[in-house]
């Protein structure tokens, strides 16, 4: 039996050979005509980040079969640099201040600098993605497509009491879900999987997805600061996460119109008032054991790969990822 | 001999190929998941523009003795959608009020969703660009990329009044001459030409490029309002055009300190004193000599392929935006 502690130095390893892939892939960049471009956009790239996209790509290289790895690092970091894009975009409109521990790109270069440099990431990441087979190369461009549509509809619903869970699914699926479950097929995909072993893949990953955003949003109710992740960002923003959601559908008569009214006219003294609301509709625990069935249907996927290390490290990665605070 | 009636309405012709090609790509995509984003997306998309991108792919592709026009069109709509996204993020950070004779996407729908649409928007000229050979799409990202650098490049120039010539060329190449040198040499590659036509082709759009940023240079300030292009923006946008630096670097004494001030208080009132000023200095002369420099050099580079239609096409594409007036 594998121990714990042997497959956590295993998921850093993983996450060293990320780093380095694209720290060597910054540096060869830097060298050449678009030096400004990448100096602009390395500094948000190599600010560290979970990395969770780009090893779980690896992890499912591997789980497939896949034995050389170098076969899927451009794809690997075409996940997180068009992440990152995202994020810097995101940024701009969220009017988010912080950023992997540094002022957001917006914030300390201005606007245009952050929309050209968030641009040039995408150019990068489907560069990358690109190097490979036609269905591949279609599903990267596929999967930043559903991302736009899922941020579109996410604005669409922005302050809108009556988001449906429906609603939250088909964000959550293009922004977190899809890429996920793009990751991991693609990963399967260049490992020359055979089909059922991809199709695991891409359900592990759609998944996980799911658990990972859901995990992403009951932090911003119940993280604490301490741990870098401000609380009730979504909240201010007029998010609709699924918490609220839940809320909104099982309250009735006055405390149905006190949520409302905290919702439409947020501030953090309102913050007990919030919580007490969330604990009496019982939407944190609903919320988790909707995480919980995610995960158990992601772990259910990966079941049925032959059990290899890469597959342990899935797991644990899921567990992890399930009980982090940040 | 060819009349010049039957090329114009050949040049017609394709640009109809395009249009409808764009249309065809939109509806497809209006019917799937990506409703949200396509019809955000298409209202810029299908509002006309002057399609010079992609119609000059088409023609290099025949010139290149492609015969079978489909091979090209996915990679021709790439460089127009492409494009149409550089155009939407610019729009913003230029705040313009109108595009393509409509609201630009900021002022009609927010600055959220025009980000991501112009996101959405690469997406879907990356997925179009990718379905190609390894080389095709490294250079589609590569362009891209190059893009972004030029667009950065322009922003750091901003006001800048020691912007010197080579900057400017560095700006203009990275915008427009590459996009457009790209769009031959991959139309060459598609149509399986030999390396001979690919760089002719390729040296022929970076030349026609550099004329024709230039000549959208020189609209900006010898443009009549009336025509659909306001004068003066890049002026009070304070971009660093070729008229301006060749101004600064003739212009002495009394005469240099009244330009700087000019431009750097510049308001409409002061349009005539600019104009008395680049007078006084040839530089609208010294640019549309530098202009038929470039057409020249392209031109040339079109004589060493055997003559066709397409190729006559060309030679009139080049002289029609020469001549253009918005």
């Amino acid at each position: 039996m594998v121990s714990m502690g042997s497959i956590m130095a295993d998921l850093d390893r993983r996450r060293d050979t990320i780093e380095e892939a694209l720290e060597g892939f910054v540096q060869q960049r830097m060298a050449g005509s678009e030096a400004p471009a990448m100096k602009l956009a390395s500094d948000i790239l190599l600010a560290g980040g979970k990395r969770y996209r780009p090893i779980i790509a690896l992890l499912a290289f591997e789980a497939a079969g896949g034995d050389d790895i170098s076969k899927v690092m451009n794809f690997a970091m075409s996940a997180e640099i068009i992440h990152t894009a995202t994020l810097v975009h995101d940024d701009i409109y969220d009017q988010s201040k912080i950023r992997r521990g540094k002022p957001t790109l917006h914030t300390s270069s201005g606007l245009p600098h952050a929309i050209i440099a968030g641009d040039y990431l995408f150019a990068l990441g489907f560069g990358l993605g690109g190097r490979h087979e036609d269905k591949v190369v279609e599903r990267v461009a596929e999967t930043c497509g559903r991302i736009a549509t899922g941020e579109l509809q996410q604005l669409e619903h922005i302050g809108n009491l009556a988001t449906t869970p429906e609603d939250y699914y088909a964000i959550v699926d293009g922004k977190t879900a899809f890429p996920f479950a793009s990751g991991c097929w693609g990963a399967a995909v260049l490992a020359k999987a055979p089909e059922a072993t991809v199709t695991a893949l891409e359900l592990f990953g759609m998944e996980f997805g799911r658990a990972f955003q859901m995990v992403d949003d009951l932090l911003d109710l119940t993280g604490e600061p301490s741990m870098g992740k401000p609380r009730g960002t979504d909240v201010h923003d007029g998010k609709m996460t699924l918490p609220l959601i839940h809320a909104l559908t099982m309250l009735h008569g006055a405390e149905r119109e006190q949520l409302a009214d905290v919702l439409q006219n947020f501030s953090d003294e309102r913050w007990e008032e919030l919580i007490e609301l969330l604990d009496a509709a019982e939407s944190l625990y609903y919320v988790k054991q909707l995480i919980e069935n995610h995960v158990e249907r992601a772990m259910n996927a990966l079941e049925t790969l032959p059990r290899t290390e890469a597959r342990d490290m899935m797991f644990e990665l899921v567990r992890i990822s399930e009980s982090r605070r940040n």
